[in-house]
């Protein structure tokens, strides 16, 4: 029988949600739980791997086993986690419902504050310099007629090919002038979401107008473009799967933060 | 000359606003980096203490100083402080002007969250039991027809009286089932917010009646009230002044959180 775990976590402390061989990650901490509780060694598959310091808001991992689950599974699995993680949900799917093949479309957040905020340190990126936000969601428009983001992928990654379709791209900014990228595509390559904001970053200094910004794209070369933005400012806040696999699932989903 | 800081800040890994003998404390660091900066010992008075683990989104403390002020104190005092410290303003005020006794008011705020948050671990109190909420919106609308809160103070304090003008006091639903005590008053005693809150909870709980509550107040006995609520779910996230304080003050005021 196969479930999906809904989860979340706060990636601060974290080498990542990909089991790492120096470092702890976040699914080797819900593994290592989840096997205790079921007294089975249990592997979890999770919809994407996300970056050391990148948070969660919304992830899914599936796992197969054929022993009855127990009613205070979630409670557990809380327990026995860090205050960082939380498990939200677990649900039965179909044997082949698969947490990263069958998922339709990841949507990521990048968190921009433009003051020092001591309750956000971790999980939003300061960054006090003027920024032209209209031209920077110029640009952003940009990414939705394109599909090749050779540019905005790390070099050493075993894809065969470099497209997604990027179907939301753009900046909101809040009413206290703090800024999130919204981002949503089929897939993302290895350290593209991180890419495109400090390129976009450049784009609203005025260091790259928005026409280079379009011929970085078209450039399907790493180097032409910005700089990484920091870990911490970006969030994976939402998964999404076909509605039959979540047939079986009991509760409503779980609140994006 | 006397000068207004305003500051916030997360109160996680501090013993409080005061400085503390054994312990690092919030004016202690602030005290460092502004006697840095100023190259002259400075002393801070804050609007009052919070305890170990307490947050501020809003806090004032003043000094006194015969230099000019550099152009950049607030960008230096943000650069020497860590990220979980933030000075948002710095004017002068009249020489009578002090953080704690022209203060007309405290206002906190106290989180409880209703599931495992990982992004909230250390900012609210996560509190999973069944509550009935108007029960305790009753019980709390009898703190306004009382004066005199001795039930609620630590028992080692030195203050003269125990008596303290409640203004404001209700609990906020919010949509996601979480809930936010909020409650202002002229002072506060000492631990009183958390002794509140912990007695709320109670009733809340059933196993105090909104009657068991105002007979609570009347008995002035500290033994007679709840457990304090634990310390990461409150905040202090105003202070009031008359206007004249503010003359000289060239910013808009800093969003409480």
């Amino acid at each position: 029988m196969r479930y999906f775990l809904e989860l979340a976590y706060r990636g601060t402390h974290y080498h990542g949600w990909q089991r790492q061989p120096n470092g702890i990650s976040v699914q080797e901490v819900l593994e290592n739980a989840l096997s205790t509780i079921l007294r089975e060694p249990t592997a979890l598959v999770g919809s994407g791997r996300t970056d050391t310091g990148v948070h969660a808001g919304q992830q899914f991992a599936h796992f197969d086993t054929d022993l009855t689950l127990p009613d205070t599974l979630i409670r557990s699995l809380n327990g026995m986690t860090p205050s960082d993680i939380a498990v939200y949900d677990c649900f039965p799917v179909a044997p082949d419902d698969h947490a990263r093949f069958t998922a339709t479309y990841r949507y990521y957040q990048y968190q921009l504050c433009r003051r020092k905020d001591p309750f956000r340190a971790d999980l939003a990126y300061q960054f006090v310099f003027p920024l032209d936000v209209p031209r920077m969601n110029e640009a952003a428009a940009l990414l939705l007629k394109h599909t090749d983001f050779e540019s905005f992928s790390k070099v050493k990654t075993d894809v065969k090919t470099f497209n997604c379709r990027i179907d939301v791209a753009y900046w909101e900014q809040h009413p206290n002038g703090d800024l999130t990228f919204h981002v949503r595509a089929d897939r993302f390559l290895r350290g593209m979401v991180r890419a495109l904001v400090g390129t976009l970053l450049a784009v609203g200094q005025g260091r790259l107008s928005v026409a280079d910004f379009g011929s970085i794209i078209d450039a399907r070369d790493r180097k032409r473009a910005g700089r990484a933005a920091p870990a911490e400012g970006l969030s994976l806040v939402g998964v999404g799967y076909p509605d039959s696999v979540f047939t079986q699932r009991t509760t409503g989903p779980a609140q994006a933060f």
